[in-house]
């Protein structure tokens, strides 16, 4: 029996994207060995990877002038791989704090040059429970970019509309909610994103690149950092983590198969008032911190009267068969992530649970 | 059907390590969720990561001055994050050149500090045919480190024997060799090796790291960089990429159970054996060009008279259930990949096709 995963990353994935995998882990269609026994160079393998760019390219609208690129890392590699790229000497780049990620790459970047914190919403005492407002925004015409963090996966809080930057590349870390609804990809110089929460396992990356912005990355640092070298290679320059791109394959099929993006957001919606539906009404029981207009559709992050509440929370949820609930040890409580695979029936599980709970211990 | 792979990497895999991987795929000891739907923090795939660690320090005899890292990239991204983490400002590292990916290693590490050609073994015509004796190498007392190619994937050469390099800190791509047979680990600062040959599947980068070595690494680049950092949070400073190190874990417990290195190195040589046996009977056909001592017992490479009969031997052997022969793309020819999972049994069906095919075309 599978249990209802509302992990944080890596999270749930789709049932048939899994069954898939399954069924052909030891013969990859009829070629006798498993694809990830099979040469990154070969036809077979090759059709994987290509098929899975198309999905992005098609579910995404990429228009062609940016590319999808597979790297590895993780988002934490990019915080450090981005100024590295574009943080040019005498340059410097525009970080907006919405959350401990944006802390960190803002850390990376500066082992590596100038930035400036352009934009925060960090309370006294550390959290953060909004994303910034546009003039709040101190944007410095001549960065060398702007870095944000789209979905604040610890704290909660996500952007609903995007910061006008003018002609600065717009970079953003979009690990926790890549694809949870349709967007305009240009927009943006360069999306970054962990596949560990909306498309697949761990142990792969997905970046869309404007190709213009990339070209113009520096060429003084070794090959394997440049993301041209990635880019003029089709992610082939070394060997991918082709197991993990072959898996991201198999969800971005589901995706198209269940309607698409606009379908996953009439979904994802849905869970999310479902659950701040459920946090409104009982907001004398269940404390939700974000500010309405900041509320993550991807993480819903509460806390009980007491952290003893919280526990038994977490405990008896477990026993009801949901797991995944236990907010980030920075930021305590409870933290529901309600990814692509999350199903609005799982959801509505909970909010029955929720309101029982509320009925014994409230 | 599974055919016999013999592709230089990504790898066949043993088949047990894949069964087990696709028998838990949905649903992971019990837990109701596949292995990477599991947190990389929960107790559950912390088992599966410390069991990996404690495999490798048994099968390898691992000392307590080394420390074994998951890491990403590949080889070829720690061809450049070796020389970010030890070729401080003044120092020079020595690189001894072997093949091609001695190349790539040596070209990354110019852009990060002063490099020196240690030692090297190149041809006129580019090619590689041997490693260099002691006696050939002009190693500098003051490097920062060494760095070697234990197995030239492409050249198929190997090394027999260590180099001798005094106090400096020997640094090694075992990509290609690594757990080919029982080793001893000490005498290496620095070990890494791509898990897509003899381990896993690509997408995860086995270290064995010296403590005290990475200790010193610099602390002024990102942290994400930084040995140290991983080596401190146990590999898990980051989203490690689970899945890769689970199927990593399976082969490792395979090892174990067919009787760990000793029997996987008289497996090795059997296989080597058959086919440079094969090779030498019939040198007037099969063209072997490595140096009888620096012969590897991973990639066997030749040649058969003519480029017309190599794609032959290619394409009948495939027909007969063999793939993965084709040479590099550089080097032309053949290549026979014979790492762990290759058995004795598969290189006697080849050996026996090699016989067959002289006697059709010889
Ligand atoms: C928004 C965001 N950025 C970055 C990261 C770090 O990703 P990784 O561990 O893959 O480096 C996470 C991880 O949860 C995240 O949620
Ligand atoms: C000896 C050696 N080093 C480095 C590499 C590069 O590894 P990766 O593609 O994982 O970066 C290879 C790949 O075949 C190799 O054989
Ligand atoms: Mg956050
Ligand atoms: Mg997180
Ligand atoms: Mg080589
Ligand atoms: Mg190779």
């Amino acid at each position: 029996m599978r249990v209802i995963n509302f992990n944080p990353g890596p999270a749930g994935l789709p049932l048939p994207a899994l069954e898939r995998a399954r069924d052909e882990l030891l013969d990859f269609q009829g070629s006798g060995m498993s694809v990830m026994e099979h040469s990154h160079r070969g036809k077979e393998y090759d059709a994987v990877q290509s098929e899975a760019i198309s999905l992005l390219t098609e579910l995404l609208g990429i228009p062609d002038t940016h590319q999808v690129l597979f790297l590895t890392g993780g988002a934490s590699q990019q915080f450090a791989q981005v100024p590295m790229n574009f943080l040019t000497p005498g340059a410097s780049a525009d970080y907006l704090m919405t959350g401990v990620w944006s802390e960190k790459a803002y850390e990376e970047a500066q082992y590596l040059g100038k930035v400036r914190i352009a934009g925060t919403t960090v309370l006294p005492d550390k959290r953060y429970v909004r994303v910034p407002r546009q003039d709040e925004l101190t944007l410095d015409p001549k960065a060398a970019y702007v870095h944000m963090t789209s979905n604040n996966t610890i704290y909660g809080t996500q952007w609903h509309w995007w910061p006008e930057v003018g002609d600065v590349p717009l970079v953003a870390d979009m690990s926790s909610d890549f694809m949870w609804k349709p967007m305009d990809v240009s927009r943006f110089a360069f999306i970054y994103a962990g596949a560990q929460k909306n498309l697949g396992p761990s142990g792969v990356l997905i970046a869309v690149a404007r190709k213009d912005f990339i070209a113009r990355g520096r060429k003084d640092i070794p090959k394997i950092f440049r993301y041209s070298t990635h880019a003029e290679n089709n992610s082939l320059y070394n060997t991918p983590p082709t197991l993990a791109i072959y898996l991201c394959r198999n969800v971005l099929a589901w995706v198209k198969q269940v309607g698409g993006l606009g379908q996953l957001e009439k979904w994802n919606r849905e869970k999310g008032e479902l659950l701040y539906g459920a946090l409104d009404k009982h907001a004398g029981f269940y404390h939700a911190p974000v500010e309405k207009d900041s509320r993550s559709y991807m993480n819903v992050v509460f806390k009980l009267p007491t952290p003893e509440l919280d526990d038994r929370f977490v405990a008896e949820a477990k026993k009801a068969g949901m797991v995944g609930l236990k907010g980030h040890r920075s930021a305590g409580g409870i933290r529901v992530s309600t990814y692509n695979a999350v199903t609005v029936d799982n959801v509505r599980t909970l909010v029955s649970f929720m309101e029982e709970f509320i009925r014994k211990n409230g």
